[in-house]
């Protein structure tokens, strides 16, 4: 595998950085997740701009444009045969953006120059069972980080928030699990966004709930909206969920999953709603608009 | 400089980790920050136990236990002509415990083993200036950590919360920033916790308000109880700094740091105060106690 480290590709045995980077020292710094469809990223604009956005939130310089990040992901692609239109598998990537380098100390001018980390790999599907079933997800007392506190819109390196949250979904044999944020509202799960369906109309937490601007939960929302799929963003109660008769989550990397239970509660009939399908339809149908 | 890595010293610029380490991807990871005074350390066995107990929060396993961790900074300051209780300068150490190189993913399962990293480097102190006329800070507008989303008591190595309070700080010109918790009480400083005198009585946020452990807050606190000071934890909203008759902070490596102006208000009469310099004195004569 090679990886893309400052300012060239390394195998990734060689793709080291200093137990002094502020990255590993404070989680200083910002990433994105990215996903090729035989060669073609994803919406890359968008998460090219969300990154610029993440990075502008903690003072960081984002040190490339879009055309020059755009030429580096296709590049990475390639170098892992991951690219070329051609490409034999989906592809994962992953642009981490650290402070860099730098004495011990919280002031990011303390780092020269910022680190730069490209990862690829072959996509590995989510099982196509748990398409056909939906996954089981558990509401847990982990709360989402405050957004006046770490906002939850950076796609910072800080993550031990999600991981505490995982961490306890785990214990019940959750696929994932279900934050709330600090005033008892669905937020998101630990890596994706949240929908739900009830009385036939599609929900999802709003921006204000202290949630992750998705890029596939905004193409959800535009492909409802185009095919007259009423959508409400709002602040809901957990007990919404329990009453759902449906519910799914949204990434880049897993499009939309549909949730079959949650706390042990089935959602709707336990099994992936008429909505659902339909819409992983419609994202499927339209994925050709949303590629490179 | 040499480095412990793992399983070795090494020389600084051998001292590095995989672009794949969690501590980097995630911020997974825990640390402690300790002084040694001429090569003898603070409070070595309550760092150590702080240690165990953060990692123990992000179920984490702590490879060594207190005497091979003691065993392990001494060896490092020794390396590092530190050690040794001649040593020519007072020391600042700072261990990181990762979760370790791993697949990307939040499982920690995914990591096969922590890296370990021991820093450490000659203390420079805190201008003298600043001891004596005291620091300014402002109570700023980024909330500490959710105690239920990011316990403030892991010293974890998620800090841009206190990276984001810190530049709102610089912005004023201030030495740190107040933060507040998710119901606006006082919490702590970025790195350090607060003290304040009213009406002749010392106050400080109690554990609850969702703040580190400090260790140099409980010696003050012990200090203050044997010598009849009295001293109050408590929920406190910011206006009671600003009545304050004075102000300090505390941490391993600045001690107690004295307060003298709040948001552009003089604390009291604007210089330390006396309880702030009988605790200051009272902690350098008591000093010899609390090293190993």
């Amino acid at each position: 595998m090679w990886i893309f480290l400052n300012d060239r590709f390394v195998p990734s045995e060689q793709a080291l950085i200093s137990v002094l980077d502020h990255g590993f020292l404070y989680g200083d710094g910002v990433y994105e997740t990215l996903r090729a469809y035989r060669g073609r990223i994803f919406l890359v604009s968008q998460h090219l701009a969300r990154l610029h956005r993440s990075a502008e939130h903690i003072g960081l310089t984002n040190p490339f444009g879009i055309d020059e990040w755009t030429r580096l992901l296709e590049e990475a692609l390639k170098r892992n045969d991951l690219g070329g239109g051609q490409a034999a598998s989906d592809a994962y990537i992953r642009i981490t953006l650290s402070r860099g380098e730098g004495e011990i100390g919280l002031d990011p001018s303390l780092c020269k120059r910022p680190t730069v980390v490209i990862l690829t790999k072959p996509l590995s599907p989510y099982p196509a069972t748990l398409y056909e079933h939906g996954v089981r997800v558990a509401v847990v007392s982990v709360r989402r980080n405050l957004a006046s506190a770490v906002p939850p819109r950076i796609k910072s390196l800080n993550f031990l928030n999600n991981i505490l949250a995982k961490r306890e979904a785990s214990t019940t044999g959750a696929f994932d699990a279900v934050m709330l944020n600090h005033e008892g509202m669905l937020a998101e799960c630990t890596a994706s966004n949240l929908f739900f369906v009830h009385e036939g109309r599609l929900h999802t937490p709003s921006l204000d709930c202290g949630i992750l601007d998705g890029v596939t939960r905004g193409v959800v929302m535009q492909l409802s909206r185009e095919h007259s799929i009423s959508v409400e963003e709002g602040a809901y109660p957990p007990f919404r969920l329990y009453e759902a008769e449906e519910c799914f989550l949204t990434n880049t990397s897993m499009e939309i999953m549909p949730v079959s239970e949650v706390d042990g509660t089935k959602v709707g009939p336990g099994r992936p709603g008429v909505l659902t399908v339909r819409l992983r339809g419609l994202f499927h149908t339209y994925l050709p608009r949303y590629l490179a």
